[in-house]
């Protein structure tokens, strides 16, 4: 079961219930990421509490380690990490393209050899989306191949038409391999050319997949440039069905691409922040690490109502960060999860409203002004 | 307020109450450590629900980092660290002994470089005191001088009396800063000598405490020896008030020290060997990193009922632990800190049912027979 319907909208923004077997997921939804079967320092309670609705894994860390042949044991990767919502998997091109040492992409596939320990692997359109069925992915997306930050438009095409070509590939073995329960979302590449993007879209559109992603943004590109890339691109592909920005990004990121029609989001960088003592706030971000908290016995937001700024003080959690103690990194993550995911809620309140374009001034108008 | 009464005795085994302004403690007692005011990857919510009544705090760690200063501001760790049960503190003694750069030991107290910053202080016995009434410790203890085993007779001999003279100025001080609330606890040392031990505890009976602990034990000597001055020093004390093993131990020492009548227990092996992949279970110790439990669906203890236990296998705790994940060390921590508290609630129904010798035949059945 996947399907996708528009509840409202406000301007280009649009609420949606994004239906799978595994639950009902309001959209517009930003998803942590759970890398390793795990969102690093949460539980699945206190994700579940913070509101989240469903959780990304990654591909290419699962198939290293701990490996298809440890989560069969668990039927996927929800029963073996103890979530039972939905789970929306990557197809691993990133990271082989990020972390790996990449021997050589060809059109069978990436060849290349794992950053833990050396071993040789061949990743292929088919092998990405089989993974992922081992893992029981309820959103599982295409290979694509990823390119750096600047390509030029020779690159930019061939990357994309290759895309294109395993886009195709992936679908042929998702007909073959599973029912409807794990949805198959297509990546449109393209760069920062707006015709190929527009070729890319047009071409994905055809192949008829669940919905669409836009990859390769948030790669070292200019902010602007990455919202115009985006601008243009969600008017592309089809109303009808989800619209995913895969990697972004800041919280104002967030909510300009809402604004843009965008359902879907991932991004490290609540967790990852949060591990380095930044604290997102409604003023805009704090450094914990920062003197002037230490004798602060006010929470990191008065009007943040998340386990962290229920029952514990700045100082105390400056505390524990100078420390290095390992609750600092789990009460730190769990206020930026929920902020991240309580900015979602008061979006799709918004667009529920048809008052989205006051929300994002009052936004603006609070954030960015916190001190570090 | 401070109180304690026996409930049930089964041989010299004891169950009691101890009542304190924050709350009944049931003993016999493990206490969970909490240094630098957190147990390490532990929420309080979370300790409770292991069946935590009271967890001990560092005097030396917090005075060091976040400092009085800070914590004066919440009027003691309590509020700080969002914990409202007992705490009991140290005295600090111990850890500038085994921590600090010690620069001189003489009758005014510790001379002492932090092992932080390299800053010189002073720790006497009213200073420590005052330091652990500004953090409101349930259970303040006296400071102690502590020896390093083996140590000559002379040697102990003059560290016990110290010892008693910095008790006297630990109770005047006490006396003079606090209220009931705040209960004081003597400390018998007398290191591996008898008759010192007899010396010490009937010094410190004298001096009236709240409570007694027996400090200097698990300091490298051999475990019969450890259990044999327990053995004599325990039966020296008051029985009508709680007796204290501090620093101790393995799960089986907890046995046969609650046998001889002991009540109270602190250690930092559950939390410390947690992290480092040790886990306890009714039938030994196992080490999650073995690779025999890379594709084990079942939990570390089927028979526990921790959180742990009921939602994860040991085949994802593995991959956790492997993977270095944040997870990892609060989900083993509080698997460990159940089995201990677990342990505990099940001698303190043995002695109520006055079963205590068959719990511990039983108790080793089972125990030590766990492959890792």
């Amino acid at each position: 079961m996947f399907n996708f319907k528009i509840t409202h909208t406000s301007g280009r923004a649009r609420t949606g219930i994004l239906e799978t077997s595994r639950g009902k997921i309001k959209t517009p939804i930003f998803m942590p990421v759970g890398t390793l079967g795990t969102v690093k320092a949460l539980s699945p309670e206190e994700l579940l509490n913070c509101g989240a609705q469903i959780i990304l894994g990654n591909t290419y860390h699962l198939y290293l380690r701990p490996g298809c042949d440890v989560i069969e044991r668990f039927a996927g990767l929800h029963k073996f990490m103890h979530w039972d919502k939905p789970i929306l998997t990557d197809s691993g091109g990133f990271q082989v393209f990020s972390l790996a040492k990449l021997s050589k992409i060809s059109e069978q596939g990436y060849s290349f050899q794992s950053h833990l320990d050396g071993s040789q692997h061949l990743l292929t359109p088919e092998k990405s989306v089989e993974i992922q069925l081992c893992l029981n992915s309820d959103i599982v997306m295409c290979l694509d191949q990823c390119l750096p930050y600047p390509a030029t438009d020779d690159e930019t095409r061939e990357a994309m038409l290759l895309t294109t070509r395993w886009a195709e590939r992936c679908k042929e073995t998702w007909a073959a391999k599973t029912g409807p329960q794990n949805a198959l979302f297509g990546i449109v590449q393209g760069g920062m050319n707006k015709d190929l993007r527009y070729l890319s879209a047009q071409a994905l559109t055809a192949l008829d997949f669940s919905g669409h992603a836009i990859g390769g943004l948030s790669v070292g590109e200019p902010k602007d440039v990455m919202l115009e890339i985006a601008d243009h691109t969600l008017p592309e592909l089809p109303n009808e069905k989800p619209k995913y920005i895969m990697g972004v990004g800041k919280p104002e990121d967030l909510v300009e691409l809402v604004a843009m029609g965008a359902d879907m989001f991932d991004c490290v960088m609540p967790t990852r922040n949060a591990r380095n003592g930044q604290l997102f706030t409604r003023y805009g971000t704090i450094n914990i690490a920062n003197s002037r908290h230490k004798q602060d016995t006010q929470p990191i937001d008065t009007g943040c109502s998340c386990y962290t700024c229920c029952h514990y003080s700045r100082a105390y959690l400056r505390h524990l960060y100078m420390a290095k103690e390992l609750l600092a990194y789990r009460l730190n993550t769990l206020h930026n999860i929920h902020y991240y995911l309580d900015l979602m809620r008061s979006m799709r309140e918004a667009i529920r409203k048809n008052r989205f374009e006051g929300f994002k001034q009052n936004f603006y108008n609070d954030y960015l002004n916190e001190k570090t």
